[in-house]
């Protein structure tokens, strides 16, 4: 349905970008972006559940209450995040800054940092930073925004595709940054989506909760989730089709279907980008009774240091996969449990089956794992994406220094 | 309160015990062990809340029901777990053989078994074991009996006291095995206590449950909950003292204390030789609303990949501290909350403190580290026992083959 074409989080029409070095990373890198929509754009943002909630989050929470979002100024190097009352002065300072420069009021602005907590902001550098990325703003400045997102990621993430909307083409961008401190719960990561198509704000808000729940808060790295977890979508109408105003009629189905397909490729980049990761690995989890089962068991197994370590040295450990689903809290039966590695069976209902060893030794080998667990319960099923847990994931968290 | 004596595991009364090679561990190291009281004992025990229970669990549960515990068969080297109904046959066995050498009912015999999982039982070698491990039994083969029950642990962990029961020398003394796979939940890892009291099998399991809510539940070394958790003790009251009939007895609470303390060094014990462990962590968490949420921050912080990396870098990153802290699902407010490693408060209300940087460095190098959360919202408090995350950690579970 979705056809790829170029152009990054600027390729819907009517959108700019800009990323500048700030000096706020310690590398001298980019590090502060703004997304700007032409054109008022309707919003829709889920946030971090976390109670340490970053000030950022606070602050854009209550901005999108309104349902709009019409330009994104966001951050890398510093999280501004268990700053207190002076965090919440620099967050909403960044928003109304942004704001004055665009002429634009203030609510109409969403702020995101991503970077080191505990740490203000250095907010010299950062109105600097925002002043020359207002007067950078174009639709070539999509690559340096997605440069400016970046922390630990070691690539940049992002996607644009277009689509037919009932004889109406539209276009549908975004980009994520994560590599660790992954694990999101009704919210994720920072992802920034662009979309040109005419939506309401329920209805945005309403398709970006049921793709998220389907993509981003289906993957996890080491199962930390962040202070500052945030996506949001912005949609401009500069497409020219009817609003979309009910998420259940057609245009609807296929507007959610297309918001759902970008974020769960944004998400599986997070999950393939994982800190040290050396293996992308996909948990199938079938015949639950619920989702919310299937789920459990495929986090379960996704987050076991036990399971991940086993993929990192290649070995297909079932005991530790079936011991994971095990402790899941889900409905899960031995006798009625069967595992799959790639197309490899190696547990039948609770039992270690027979199986071809150097067929699995290939498939164990490769970068790309599919691990499917079928409880034989039900009918409900989950997919989630992370990755092993090597001596490189240490090496980064243990020699990071605050 | 308790006075350290020697004699391990038979230090109480009454009790022999036997650990010895029968060629199931790869090592040929002892890898079977039997603990006999010479009398009838009164038994109470816990076990893995994992739903893939390994087969010696179901039959052990079984077999306590009845409240008595007079001789243990326990195996290292194989777990008998996701072993179907072989593993059912093979654990009953295991009881069976056991009871009949010793000339006692079958069910008065608890069978434990670790190690790997999915692979059935040697029972050869385990029926030739269980013989010559009833030949061998006697009060000098508690070393032999502790060796026994190892997988990767490092050291044996073992304690054994005597304390005064209102006027009457009471013992009491216990084994554990643990390393990996550890994160006990209403159960634990392998251990094995032992008591010349005299106490009902109903005080025993209430006061079981008791002490092991506050020891090996409230240590996590991976967040993997094993399929072969148990915990139990045994009565045998040959220490002569009147038969403890009510935990809120003045004989009960004192009975009680001592198997907390005797749970809690062990439980410390696992965390300290964690795999690959280069850190002991002491979490406090105090002023929370109540215990379970003190015990849910606890975990969080114990369990987050980022804080055990930190430590094992030596690096005080409180903000993945504060991070764990906001994802625990506990009541959390940030401007309420403070944090100290060792005696130097690092975060005052939210906002990290102005601290001495040496001193803080010197605290973060030595071995054992307390790291102390004030919720600031209540009285309620929990101390969980962790490890930090190494390279040795990735190494062992990553180059261990099934």
């Amino acid at each position: 349905m979705l056809k790829e074409i170029q152009g990054g989080i600027t390729a819907p029409k009517g959108y700019k970008a800009a990323g500048v070095k700030a000096g706020i990373k310690k590398s001298g890198k980019e590090d502060l972006a703004i997304i700007y929509s032409e054109q008022a754009a309707t919003g829709a943002a889920v946030f971090t559940t976390n109670k340490m909630a970053a000030a950022p989050v606070i602050i854009s929470k209550r901005a999108i209450a309104k349902g709009k979002a019409t330009a994104i100024v966001v951050n890398a190097g510093c999280a501004n995040a268990c700053t207190g009352q002076q965090g919440m002065v620099d967050a909403q300072a960044m928003a109304h800054m942004t704001a004055r420069l665009l002429n634009l009021p203030e609510d109409e602005i969403l702020v995101a940092s991503t970077g080191i907590i505990g740490v203000p902001l250095p907010m010299g550098k950062v109105a600097e930073g925002i002043k020359t990325a207002v007067a950078k703003l174009s639709v070539d400045g999509a690559e340096n925004a997605q440069n400016a997102i970046m922390t630990t990621d070691t690539f940049p993430k992002s996607c644009a595709y277009e689509f037919d909307l009932q004889g109406v083409t539209v276009r549908i961008a975004g980009i994520v940054k994560g590599s660790g401190m992954i694990h999101p719960n009704m919210a994720t990561m920072l992802g920034f989506i662009t979309t040109d198509a005419a939506v309401s704000s329920e209805v945005l808000k309403q398709a970006l909760t049921k793709a998220v729940n389907v993509s981003f808060n289906m993957i996890s790295v080491d199962g930390d989730t962040s202070t500052n977890d945030m996506t949001s979508v912005m949609a401009n109408g500069a497409a020219g089709n009817p609003t979309i105003d009910d998420i259940n009629s057609e245009a609807g189905k296929i507007f959610t279907q297309a918001l759902t397909e970008v974020c769960t490729y944004l998400a599986k980049q997070i999950a393939r980008d994982g800190e040290g990761a050396t293996k992308f690995l996909e948990v199938n989890v079938k015949g639950a009774v619920d989702f919310a089962d299937a789920k459990k068991v495929a986090m379960s197994i996704a987050k076991s240091p036990l399971v991940k370590t086993a993929f990192f040295g290649q070995d297909p450990n079932w005991g530790r996969i079936l011991c994971a689903a095990g402790y899941s809290e889900a409905a899960v039966e031995p006798e009625k449990t069967s595992l799959a590695i790639g197309d490899i069976t190696i547990v039948k209902e609770g039992l270690g089956a027979a199986y071809d060893e150097q067929a699995l030794r290939k498939i164990m080998s490769a970068h790309d794992i599919t691990v499917t667990v079928d409880l034989g319960l039900g009918s409900a099923e989950a997919t989630v994406w992370t990755c092993d847990f090597s001596y490189e994931y240490v090496k980064i968290n243990g020699e990071y220094h605050t």
